[in-house]
C-alpha cells in the first residue's frame, strides 16, 4: 500500500510532499516524490488520559466516534466502573476495547473508593493492583489522587506504589494545586504525570520536579489557555488529553479540536503535533505509529492544521474512518451491572422539622466546588424544597444495597418544577436526585432504578430517560444517539428553570466528596473541609 | 561492574580476551584487554521446555539448583499443577517463580485434562487459555499433545489454537513420530517446535516444515546422541531442553552438562550455545541477555567448556551464585493442595475371582509403554498378588473426590516383598500404588494420603515417606534434600527386590493412558490401544 501527501515529519521537524509505504501493518518506506495531493499526512492523535465512562458508551463506541477526529490511541483510566463493579468491570473494558482497532492503554485504578465515607461498589487494593498490573493490556498505575496518602506514607498507598515500582510501569498523578515540600515528596514517590495543573506556575514547578504536564481541556474542566505556553517552554515535557468527554463534546471533536486551536494561536507545528502524538506514544509505551520506516501504519489525513478535518484514519496500515463514515462497527455487548436496589416511597424523602435552621449546599455553575449557606426551615412538621428561594430537595440512593435514602437541600438549581436524577454521580454512582416535588423526585429516582442506571428527567406534563445499562454508567448506543437524548435532556431540564450549563454534570459532583465545601453521600451530608459527616439541621 | 576472562562472542563467533562493564543490570561496553582470569565467560544457558514439577521442588527451589549449573533463563509448562488445581495452580507457580532472579518463561497448558477416562482435578478450556495469555508471565500455549485433535479440527484444540494465534504467541508442539500429511496439517496450525523427535529423519521432516527442534535429554527420555548432528546441519533451529528433570539429576546437573558433552562430541562450541541460549532467547522472547552492549548482563563464568564446571552465574548484573553458594533463597510458600480422599480400607482392594483369565499389564525398565499379557487366575476365590511370578497388585486412588480404588495386577515390578505408592502419577496425579501384601498397598497410599501428597515405601520392617504437600506432587525443601529422600525410598524398593532403575518413575507412568498399550486409570484398565477400558477379567 502507498499513500501520498504533505508528510508531517515530527522528528526532522519539515513538511514534504512524500509518499508513505506500508505493508501487514508496517511503514516499508518513505520518500520524497514530485506531486501528491494537497493533504496533510501526519501520525495518529493520542489522548494521554480520558475516562472514557464520562462520554456515557462503551470503549467501542467511544472508537467508533473518536477515530472520526484522527484518534488512534487513547490512555484510559478505567476509574469510574472500577467503583461500580471493581475487577469485573475493568475486565468488561478491557475485553470491549480489544474488538476494536483503536490502540486503548489502560491503567490499574490506584484510589478505589475514593473516600471510606460513601457506599461503593467495589474496593481495589493492593492485591487487586498487583493482579491488574499483570495483565498484558494494563500498562500503569493510574491517577493517584489520595496525594495526602503519597505524603504521609499511608500504608495502602505506599503499599500500591511499591507494587507499580516493582512492575516497571509508570505511574499517573493528580495533584491539583499541590506545591513546595509536599510536591517534592509526591514526585519523588515515583509519581511522572500530572493532568491537574490550572496555573503555568503550578506547571512549571511540576516540571522542575520531574514530572511530566497533561494539558488538559475537556467537559469538566479546561486548562489549556493556562499551559499552551508549556508547547514553547518544554515542548517534550506536555501532553493533550481531555480527562473527561461527555458524549456531545466527543460527538463534535476530540484531540483535533485542541490541535486546531493552538495552530491558530500560532504555537509550532511539530510540537503542538508531538504534545498530541509523540509524547504519549514514549511516555506510556503505546506502541503507536510516528510515521518513520518500522513503525506501526497509523496515521491520518487532514485537510489543513488550522480546521484539522479528519478526512482518513489508518491504523495498522488498515483505513478505519473514511472521511465520513467509520470503517468498523462496535460490537455486541454482553452486559453487565451491579444494581442491587428497590423504588424509594415519598415517605422515605420526607424531612421532618428538626431544628430553627439547616445547612443548605450552594452550587456553581460549571464548578466541582460547592458552599454552604445556613437557612431557617420555617415553622411547618415537614421541610419542603422552596422554589422561590432556590432551596430543593436533593436525595441519594445507594444502589449497591437497599438503604434508605439521604436527604438535604442544595441551591444553584432554579427548578421551577419537576426533578431530575442521574446514577452518574462521582465516584461512587449511586443515584442522585433533585426536584421540587417529592413525588417527581421519587418518580425520577425510580425510572432510574427500573432502567438499571440512567438519566431521567420528570415534569409535572412529561418525563424523559436516557437509559445507562452497562454498569449504570454506559450505554452501548453509538455516541451521537447519546449525545442526543443528553442534550434532549438537559434542555428539558433547562425548561424547568434550571439556569446551569450543565445541570447532570453539575448534579453529578454533589454526591464528590473529596471536592469541599458541602457534599451528600449516600451516608448523609458531608462537610469536605472538616472531612466529616454534618447534621442537616444546623441548630 | 567489570569482569573480565575469555569472552565467548556467540555474535561474532570468537573467543577473545576481553572485559565486560555493566551498569544497572544492561551490559555497557565489551572491550578486548591484554590479560584477564583464565576463566571462560558466556551467556547463561537456557532450559528451553521443562515441567518443573517433574523435579518435585517449587520453581523457586528449582531456581536455587539450577544457577549452580548456569542456567539463567526456564521456558516451563505448569502442566502437571495444572492437571492438579487449574489456574490456582498455575498462579502459584508465576508467584513463587517470580520470587527468585531466574528468568521464567511460562506457558498456558494446551491440554487439561489430558484425557477423558481419569479423574483430573481441573480443566483448561479456552476462556482459561485465553485469560492466562493474558497475564505478562505467560507468553506461549505450551506443548499441544492432541495432534489427533489438531489434525481433524477438534473444536476444542481448534478454539485454543485460534485463542494463541490472536495473542501472538508462540505454540509449543509435541507430536511424537507424527509425520507425511499429518504433520503437514500439524505444521500448518503454526504449531512452531517439538521436544519429541527420537531419530534424525523424525526430526528433519518435522524442520522441513519450518518447525524448531528442542533436542531432549532429561530424566524420562534421552535424544541427545540420536540429534546431535542437528547441531552442524541447523545450528540455528535447534534448542536443548531436560522436560522433565528428576531431583537427583537436577543436583548433579543441567543443561550444562549436555553442553559439555556436546563440546566432548567435537561439535562446533558457538553452535552448541546457540542452541543452550540464542535460539530459545529469540524464539520464545525471553529476554535474557547473551552477550552483547545493551542486553541484559547475564553471563556465566566457567572453567572450560569441556567440563562446564560453573564457577559464577550472573542475572541483571547480580551475581547469584559464587561457585560455592547460590546467593538467593527460594522463600517462604504459602501452601497450595487438592486432596479430597479419605483412607483406604483392605476389603477395598480384595478382587474376587471372576473369570478363569485375567489381563496383566507388563511394565518394562525405562519405558512409557507398556504390554499386556493373558495369565489364569487359579482357583481362589480372591486374586492375590503372585510375587513368585512377578504379578503384583496395581492400584489407582482417585484424591479429588472420596471414590473407590480402581485394581488391576502388573508385572514388571519384580517387589518380592512390601508396597509403594506415589502421588506422582502422570496426567492427573492420583495415588497410584503397587505390592505385594493388600496390607502393605493399604498402607502405602495411606501414608501418602495423610500427607496430602508424597512417596511411600512400606516393607515388612520399615516404612519410609518422602512429603509432597505442594499441590500433592512438589516439595518446598531445597533440590538437595528431595534427592536423598528420592534416592532412598528407590534404594528400599531395590531392597525389596525391584530390579528397575527407577520405580517411582516407571510407576508414575502407569496412569498415564495416552501411552498404550495397557494401564490402569481411577475409573479402571485402559487399552491405549483401542482408547477404551476393559474389564480385568478376560474370560
Amino acid at each position: 500500500m502507498k499513500i501520498s501527501g504533505k508528510i508531517v515529519d515530527l522528528h526532522k521537524r519539515k513538511i514534504y510532499t512524500g509518499e508513505i509505504s506500508f505493508m501487514g501493518g508496517t511503514i516499508t518506506a518513505i520518500k520524497e516524490v514530485e506531486s501528491a495531493p494537497d493533504l496533510f499526512i501526519m501520525p495518529g492523535l493520542t489522548d494521554a488520559h480520558v475516562h472514557i465512562e464520562s462520554s456515557m458508551v462503551t470503549p467501542s463506541q467511544f472508537a467508533v466516534a473518536a477515530v472520526r477526529h484522527g484518534t488512534v490511541a487513547v490512555v484510559s483510566d478505567p476509574h469510574e466502573i472500577a467503583n461500580v463493579m471493581g475487577v469485573e468491570g475493568i475486565n468488561f473494558m478491557l475485553d470491549n476495547a480489544a474488538s476494536v482497532p483503536v490502540k486503548f492503554s489502560f491503567g490499574a485504578p490506584s484510589c478505589v473508593p475514593a473516600t471510606s465515607f460513601e457506599s461503593s461498589g467495589a474496593v481495589i487494593g493492593p492485591e487487586e493492583v498487583r493482579k491488574l498490573l499483570l495483565d498484558k493490556r494494563i500498562n500503569y498505575l493510574a491517577e493517584m489522587m489520595n496525594f495526602p496518602g503519597v505524603i504521609y506514607g499511608d500504608e495502602v498507598v505506599t503499599a500500591k506504589l511499591k507494587i507499580a515500582h516493582n512492575a516497571g510501569v509508570v505511574i499517573d498523578g493528580h495533584a491539583p494545586g499541590l506545591t513546595g515540600g509536599d510536591l517534592v515528596k509526591y514526585a519523588a514517590a515515583g509519581i511522572s504525570t500530572d493532568h491537574e495543573c490550572s496555573t503555568i506556575e503550578e506547571a512549571l514547578e511540576k516540571i522542575s520536579l520531574g514530572m511530566n504536564i497533561l494539558i488538559r481541556e475537556g467537559s469538566a474542566a479546561k486548562n489549556l489557555n493556562a499551559l499552551a505556553s508549556l508547547l514553547e517552554s518544554h515542548p517534550d515535557r506536555v501532553m493533550l488529553c481531555s480527562d473527561d468527554l461527555h458524549p456531545e463534546m466527543l460527538e463534535r471533536g476530540h484531540i483535533n479540536l485542541l490541535v486546531a486551536r493552538l495552530v491558530n494561536k500560532e504555537y509550532d507545528l511539530f510540537n503542538i503535533l508531538r504534545a498530541a502524538s509523540v509524547n504519549a506514544a514514549v511516555h506510556y509505551s503505546l506502541g503507536s505509529g510516528l510515521l518513520r520506516v518500522g513503525d506501526k501504519a497509523d496515521f491520518i489525513v487532514v485537510d489543513d492544521p488550522g480546521s484539522m478535518k479528519v478526512m482518513q484514519t489508518w491504523i495498522d496500515g488498515i483505513m478505519v474512518f473514511d472521511g465520513s463514515r467509520t470503517l468498523f462497527d462496535a460490537g455486541i455487548v454482553s452486559k453487565i451491572n451491579k444494581f442491587n436496589c428497590n423504588h424509594i416511597l415519598t415517605d422515605e424523602i420526607e424531612v421532618k422539622n428538626g431544628g430553627a435552621t439547616m445547612r443548605v449546599i450552594t452550587a456553581q455553575n460549571g464548578e466541582l466546588l460547592t458552599g454552604s449557606v445556613i437557612v431557617e426551615t420555617g415553622n411547618e412538621p415537614l421541610v419542603h424544597s422552596r422554589p422561590d428561594e432556590d432551596i430543593l430537595k436533593i436525595v441519594v440512593k445507594e444502589r449497591y444495597n437497599d438503604a434508605p435514602p439521604s436527604i438535604g437541600f442544595i441551591r444553584g438549581f432554579r427548578l421551577k418544577q419537576g426533578a431530575m436524577a442521574t446514577s452518574v454521580a462521582h465516584d461512587s454512582h449511586n443515584i442522585i436526585a433533585v426536584g421540587v416535588s417529592d413525588e417527581d423526585i421519587v418518580k425520577a429516582v425510580n425510572m432510574v432504578v427500573d432502567a438499571g442506571g440512567g438519566m431521567a428527567v420528570v415534569s409535572e406534563q412529561d418525563s424523559e430517560l436516557l437509559p445507562l445499562p452497562v454498569a449504570g454508567i454506559m450505554s452501548d448506543m453509538p455516541v451521537s444517539a447519546i449525545a442526543e437524548s443528553y442534550l434532549r435532556l438537559t434542555e428539558a431540564v433547562k425548561r424547568q428553570g434550571s439556569s446551569l450549563d450543565a445541570p447532570f454534570m453539575t448534579l453529578s459532583f454533589m454526591a464528590l466528596l473529596v471536592i469541599p465545601e458541602l457534599k451528600l453521600s449516600d451516608k448523609g451530608l458531608f462537610d469536605g473541609k472538616s472531612f466529616r459527616f454534618v447534621p442537616l439541621f444546623a441548630e
